[in-house]
């Protein structure tokens, strides 16, 4: 990725340390300290996509709150088709006047990349992970709301969403841009393929490549045992993994399975990987933080007698044999994510909130070392 | 510490893999499973010592409201002299006449480690610490009062003291024994002066030893180095520690201090000590469980250019040099503390309330991770 | 089980919390201290089971050697069937006059459990493994070589084995009593299935429960979510676990998959059972240890979404669903693991040898604080 | 700071969020990819400070030999005068000569902060501590050989030292740039006296900062309990610490104290500053790792009973009370540190070497659970 300038006095903001490019028709993050990057819009924004998590009958009534409010605002609404295939909303015969307006499109059939301004999330952080997954290149600025108890990818409190919403649409807001890594997994067949041919295959981000928010998770699948997994750094083995598996994070992953691995917690706006091992064998493999710009590959160990399982923010597992690899880089392409305060409040108000981080009794276990008399 | 039976049907029972005995003048716990201790009495007990924390006002009618409960109800109690010197109590002229009735103490000067049936604790764990330093022996039985939240060593709350108190002196209660600790600290002076004279010193229980509740530690004290510590097990040197320090403790001791040095969690009913780095240089310096029946000795080890400090269970930090050590074994004198509930309901109880231990937001991360469509 | 003293066919000894009795035709253990268990004979052993991993090469010259050995000392020598099977024995002429004397067995088939005075393990601590599954009752002597480096459970090192040999049958060695635990699996069916019937079917040691020596695993398996499992304490429910899974493991196993977890690491000689989370989502949920003599018991929650799958000691991996419990209590059936030197010293070097355990530099860290002026 | 371009007497880099400027006078160091730095000159270099750990016998040779080879060619040499003191330097007859050629200095008396090209140490961590501590502002790129084992600090090997230092004369080397702290203590005192004069007392880098380059620690001190400290992120309260302090670390600090107190390691690279309690009360107070770019202040919280203690890199320990506050943020001057291969070799390298980092046993327990039949 090289550092352009485009689209007018549009959206130009470095990442990490090999600095790339987010490209954003309409929204320009005017970036110093990317403690405060803020969202900013050229034009008025004119179309949202609602994600909305199927199969909640609590998040009914907020979608179709959220979607005549939006409407009436002249927004266009971009909805996945499958979402208004649920009976309870076909059902609904005053929302079908609605639901003519919107713009329906099928995963992995439309692409609606360059169509949206920004996404409203509805129901957890795994709509903000679903987001993700849509939108491989750019993504429009997201944001998320949690209906329950607040999320390290939710901040919004849906009972205020109009003046939020509209505070948005507005263009004031502070942004944090959340890096993604780019995951190629490359198979041995394939490649062989590629040398009887003499065609050089290129795993280009519209095909190979997959983005994730959270975390590459390579473990050990069904199988009781692990095989080896060597670890590269740069082209360099660093070391081989012996245990359940290994995860490499994004900051924002850090609080997520690699937390639960033992990791520390890293902030979104730092520029770094996180490796942690799930369960090593060794006493002394403590989870590790590099930055940003590296290029890890994993492989099997060539002396492995199992084989080994990857997913990608825990979906889409298969299975990784000998000669396969996986690479992993920093996407060019992070998620901006609209702060409810500012990355730094909102980031500890979730550490709190989602992990009880160093939430303790105030009258605690060291009263009883202090002298009584 | 050899078993054996007396003082008629009278309290034996065995702690530990060196069996040891308590002896209790009234109180008999009959035990076939350290999970079903319960405490009865032989003749009816009369007298109890009050331990109250001193320099906390809220304690203050707690403490006399007990103390009427309990003459009328015609049991001597004792207080510590201390105690009653506090002006708020002096002032109190109605409560003169119930002060007529107590039997005072002072603490190191008298004896008052065969008068006494029972122990009251109202204040917090260190009460319990307090308590378990009056009585280098044998102890009665304790009950703890929280006043305000749940402690570990403190499981009855004041609201119904009355019943409960009864409930007691009625012999119908659940017993945890906790294991103490026996610490003797030997200087290279002390043995110096032996080897001149020939005469051997004994370290009895009445003058060299100490019996903690939570744990020994050694540290570095007010120097930023510490000095590397060796750590015998049964005489054989088992590791050298070097950090911060070493926490030696109790099961009870291991959701104190040791906890928060990253130990696991050992119910106070497994015969057991618990031996815990703090801060060790070593990434691979797991804490470790040893069986209840080893003797460990700590020294600074002969290349050490630092001393290090010891303190019990908190207090009396003191120096060691080159050619001092300190002896840990499990002392035959446990505490038997009386139960809430039972050993097991009690334990989680406080691993809740004072730990917070897995308590955890209903709608967790892993959410995130699930499919959304 | 009571504690007697006795010879005859006698081996009485006294284990964890709950008392139970080994018994074993020959082998006499004198228990005093747990730490100072040592293995006498009324009579000299005459019957030996040799295990021998299967398919590695380098221990076949060992095997034979041994077998030789022991046949020349008149020892009856029992191997399982598939062991002769490997063409390498088969096709070793020499060799087939001394597989004549053999006893053969076949696993599940042929009842050997009342035949063998001791058992000696070739090959890494999955034989005595293996020695574990086929004794579900009482367990003769265990000595285990390592032909590489030391393992956990096998201490003594092949390259002196007659001698060593020679001093167990003479009666001359430490023992060291590992817990099992005694885990039963019961589905809803069959209880259902049951009620219908009217007959109460009972989970007999023979049929229903296993004895694992190193841990009970409850995890995810092939999924990416786990199911909520809930964990009681003698009937209480304690906590609900929530992450990858849950470790139940004896003190042996806490160096083991317990220790890869996060778990603080026990020797064998404490009587207690080791819980630990894999991956918990909880932050605060550090591992705990209970007494040996507790029952725990684990199933679904009411309202998990998937189901788990449980495995012993590694082996034997099956779903469980909603409606099924694991029982899980200490096992009245230790195995007697012969030890090199003593358990202290033999624990401890496992320790260093196996896991590195604070196994430093000299030349550490904190000389850089140390002031070079 | 802002970022420029040049050459001339030029080095330009930028570090962390809130970029800053190097600058020193032959050294440019031009920068794409942190992660290959290089070093080069505009024109010879023609000065070096060489550091010695004074009082250890071994360094004495090769100081020598280093000084005559430097002298040799051409290059002045800078020693501390203290280092001269040493008798056994003065004994040397032969040696009176070259010292006669040195620039001598005093350490806190005369400014050497121009007038070196760079510096070489000879002697462990502790030596690059010292030169940090030498240089407040702008520091001199630093070549550091460890003369026994390997250190995070010191890369280089003594053994080829003419062919090494001949490279780095020659500008052949990469570089990795370490971030420090800036750390301002400022105490109620002060700031009181200030508000009557009506002053505005600047604590400018001349007089009241200082760089540390591992960490700064809050702690207990000689006390038992810690008092309360709050910390507060660019001006907010995240979190308050109970336990035996906190540490806050840059990430070259990340594998010092930190790594101790159970936090992950950072590669150097990485613009963030590391937030780790040191046994903390909450189960749950996981280290944190936060950008660069922020404020950080610690006081004693209002409630505190106790005060605390702070050190910087280790050294010159000092008490906080009540109103006092220490404020961090990254300092505008790292440490030009002089890599042997490449910055991400050297760390992985030191890992393994310092902290058993991932050293694993090749047969480990896991073969444990694998199927022996």
């Amino acid at each position: 990725c090289k550092q352009r300038s485009l689209h007018g006095p549009s959206p130009v903001t470095t990442f990490g340390p090999k600095a790339c490019m987010l490209q954003n028709p309409h929204a320009v993050m005017h970036i110093q300290d990317p403690a405060s990057q803020r969202l900013t819009w050229n034009k008025p924004p004119k179309s949202v996509l609602v994600i909305k998590k199927i199969q909640d009958a609590s998040l009914l009534q907020p979608f179709k709150e959220l979607c005549v409010f939006l409407t009436e605002k002249s927004i266009i609404v971009y909805v996945e088709r499958k979402v208004l295939a649920d009976p309870a909303i076909q059902a609904d015969e005053s929302f079908a006047a609605i639901i003519q307006k919107f713009c329906t499109f099928r995963e992995d059939l439309d692409d609606i990349s360059n169509r949206v301004d920004f996404i409203i999330c509805l129901g957890g952080d795994g709509t903000l992970l679903y987001a993700s997954s849509l939108f491989q290149k750019s993504v429009p600025p997201v944001m998320a709301f949690h209906l329950g108890s607040l999320g390290f990818l939710t901040p919004f409190n849906f009972d205020t969403y109009q003046s939020q919403v509209t505070q948005i649409i507005e263009g004031n807001a502070a942004i944090i841009l959340r890096s993604r890594l780019r995951v190629v997994k490359e198979s041995r067949e394939k490649k062989a393929r590629v040398d009887e041919k003499g065609i050089i295959m290129t795993n280009g981000d519209s095909e190979g490549s997959r983005k994730v928010l959270n975390e590459v998770v390579v473990d050990r699948g069904p199988s009781s045992y692990l095989s080896n997994v060597d670890l590269f750094l740069d082209g360099h083995l660093i070391t081989t993994v012996q245990g359940d598996g290994v995860i490499v994070s994004t900051p924002t992953g850090s609080t997520a399975y690699a937390v639960a691995a033992g990791a520390s917690m890293i902030h979104p706006n730092v520029p770094a990987i996180m490796i942690t091992p799930i369960c090593p064998h060794s006493l002394s493999f403590r989870p590790i933080v590099v930055p940003a710009g590296v290029e890890l590959k994993i492989m099997l160990s060539r002396d492995s007698r199992n084989t080994a399982w990857v997913s990608f923010d825990g979906r889409k597992r298969q299975e990784i044999c000998h000669g396969d690899n996986i690479t992993i880089t920093t996407s060019c392409f992070p998620i901006p994510s609209i702060c409810f305060r500012d990355p730094v409040n909102d980031w500890f108000e979730s550490l709190t909130q989602c992990l009880h981080w160093n939430v303790r009794k105030k009258q605690n276990y060291l009263c009883s070392k202090e002298d009584v008399f």
